[in-house]
């Protein structure tokens, strides 16, 4: 992953970090043999542990349906005690199984905790995969117990997520605050457009500064709203959808909360570690061959704002329209109209890259072979102003190529 | 068009029938060169006018973006004068065009009732195309002095406002009620996974009874929600959707309102019209190789079940499960999840055909090979009861192939 051009001064990428480069945490990844591609074996078991008691935060899915291990997390993080790991698998979802699934679900957090030699109530779940289908138990037992942790596992862990993600997606910063050195970690899987069972999004952050739990609740959650959620691969809600970020204080120290000097270049850390991840998520999806970025400027409220970026992004004519390397802005007025957000048409203003095509509702008249040349690349990107207001928001996503559809049409269960 | 298996007794469908089966109506349609396929020139400019003052009821896009017609038809309808005729065409939407495009579109009126000896105030206009292009006036009005009206032109008009539609897509009933005879005609263009720029959804429905204005508009916006409002095609809204409802009288008698002893056989007439032309339209997606029937049961609001089997219908996940015969019936219950629509996933039941995979939460364990086989026809039914309440939706769309991608993504400005 290349970084983002601009950073604020004091966050400072590291080369090849992730999820183990902050101190107290060690991770690993084994073969449980429940996700196969033909003869190709994948890593799908892994586990990241905090080398001793460690604050978590967790965002889920607004989906209705929930997988199991989402209901498991939430249950265990609502006891607000410290927590000691977190046992993953892809292959399978473990959703919609019934009480078998529920039952499967705790006896998978057993097993990880047997392993660290703590309470289940201290695991942290997540499974991705398909949905309906019963947990392979002995085999995902046997893998989790092969696991090898180490502190230079990281990078085994974040290969045991991944589905049909073409790269690997992990990230590491460091950051000065206070006269101390913090590190903020993360990796993440992809979600939608990625292989059809295994839409979900794992998103899975680690810092080693020690935080008040209530402190790390409203960053990750202000900073998830900014980043993953403003991700748009395709319209379809995982059922499993998880956001987590783990807190060691190894870093030592007190214990960040709002009125912490360091809270603020922590969370600009956590943003990002996760601006990074969510970028990388939307430029990996399934068949895309470019990253969408667009921006809503000049709305009424940051929920408009949110809503036009985010109805751009998701728009099938608008992903297909970079595909086709086609100005035809009049899809991105279409978008935002039916948004939600509420604007004047005769006020707004369009541009694709730096060329400016909709001026004040008036057509500009611009050269769209020009336009259509600055859509060529592996980055595009589509601005509106509303001229209904101040706020802004910016949202992620691809564009569609006919290999989405073949990848989640030739499937067959 | 073939018509539906079960229609309530007394409306009898008509061979052949269109906008102009009803009494009261002639219309046709010309080539005004504003859409052209290659060497193949395509009708593109239709009149449908009443011999007579008529009453007219409208229902329009939600989009905040509109076309200049949608404005300009909502004002003159708002005037609840008698409406003389409609002109239509196809191959320019007349959409965020400026002030240019606001003139352009009342000299289309004008045009029009110069040809029909009425005034412009009494003319409804539709375009439906392009969006962002200034209209080629002097072909436009070349080509509406050329159309020659008769009752017999329904289908030249159906055709002039097809755009990349398969097939056409109009029909007709009569109907006997309260002692009299009357006629119901439509036709119809299709909406989304269609040609990118001509995604609008045109549904024009005349009838030979002769109606209050309010008991029309009413009548029209119910019918509309059941039938055009639940087609899912993609999710992108067109800013030019537009249905209209003309009543000409020519029938006689008392005119239509809540009380008349025909009103119940009169709705009943027009929604057998409007699922018809609803079901043509889902079925003729581009790319479409089936028609999807969604129904969703046992919601606990209507809201909840019109959410639901919209929100099946229109998943990408869905509509690429059906074009590879997937019975992947977790994605149903993650589309039911993300709808918005309340329910407890342990008290839900999902049905493929008429195979029952999931039962009140838990997985049936049915071979998913003989589900998969239910798959394979023109038509396929998902059936999703949510076990929160009495209400039930009922919608329609189609497949998604890699040919709607092709389609969409190939076009080039």
């Amino acid at each position: 992953m290349n970084a983002p051009d601009t950073q604020p001064a004091a966050i400072e990428w590291i080369e090849g970090g992730g999820v183990t480069t902050p101190g107290g945490f060690v991770a690993g990844g084994a073969y449980a043999q429940i996700k196969t591609y033909g003869e190709d074996p994948r890593m799908d078991v892994g586990l990241l542990a905090a080398t001793g008691p460690c604050t978590v935060a967790g965002v889920f899915t607004r989906n209705a349906v929930t997988g199991e291990p989402v209901t498991w997390d939430r249950r265990v993080l609502a006891a607000s005690r410290p927590m000691r790991g977190l046992v993953c698998n892809s292959g399978n979802a473990n959703t919609v199984t019934g009480d078998q699934g529920t039952r499967d679900c705790a006896r998978m957090a057993e097993i990880a905790a047997e392993v660290l030699g703590v309470s289940s109530e201290e695991i942290l779940v997540a499974s991705t995969g398909v949905i309906g289908r019963q947990m392979p138990m002995d085999r995902l037992e046997r893998g989790i117990r092969a696991i090898a942790l180490s502190p230079a596992g990281g990078a085994l862990f974040t290969r045991a997520i991944m589905t049909t993600d073409t790269r690997e997606k992990s990230c590491a910063v460091r950051v000065e605050a206070a006269g101390r050195t913090y590190h903020v970690g993360g990796c993440a899987k992809g979600s939608g457009m990625i292989h059809p069972d295994m839409g979900t999004m794992f998103a899975f952050m680690t810092t080693d500064a020690p935080a008040e739990r209530a402190w790390l609740d409203a960053t990750l959650r202000a900073v998830t709203d900014r980043t993953f959620n403003m991700v748009d691969v395709d319209m379809d809600t995982s059922t499993s959808d998880t956001a987590l970020l783990f807190a060691s204080g190894a870093a030592g120290g007190d214990p960040l909360s709002a009125a912490h000097p360091a809270a603020a270049a922590l969370t600009a850390a956590i943003e990002a570690v996760a601006t990074r991840l969510a970028r990388a998520i939307a430029g990996d999806g399934e068949g895309a061959t470019a990253l969408l970025e667009v921006v809503a400027e000049g709305a009424a409220t940051p929920e408009d704002a949110r809503a036009a970026a985010r109805t751009i992004t998701s728009s099938p004519l608008i992903k297909t329209m970079i595909t086709g390397r086609d100005p035809n802005w009049g899809r991105v007025m279409m978008a935002a109209g039916r948004s939600g957000a509420s604007f004047d048409q005769r006020a707004a203003s369009v541009w694709i890259g730096d060329h400016c095509v909709l001026d004040h509702g008036q057509p500009t008249g611009v050269d769209l072979r020009l336009v259509s040349a600055a859509m060529a690349g592996e980055e595009v990107r589509l601005r509106v102003h509303l001229g209904a207001g101040p706020a802004t928001a910016t949202a992620w996503g691809c564009n569609m190529t006919s290999e989405y559809v073949s990848i989640n049409a030739d499937y067959t269960t």
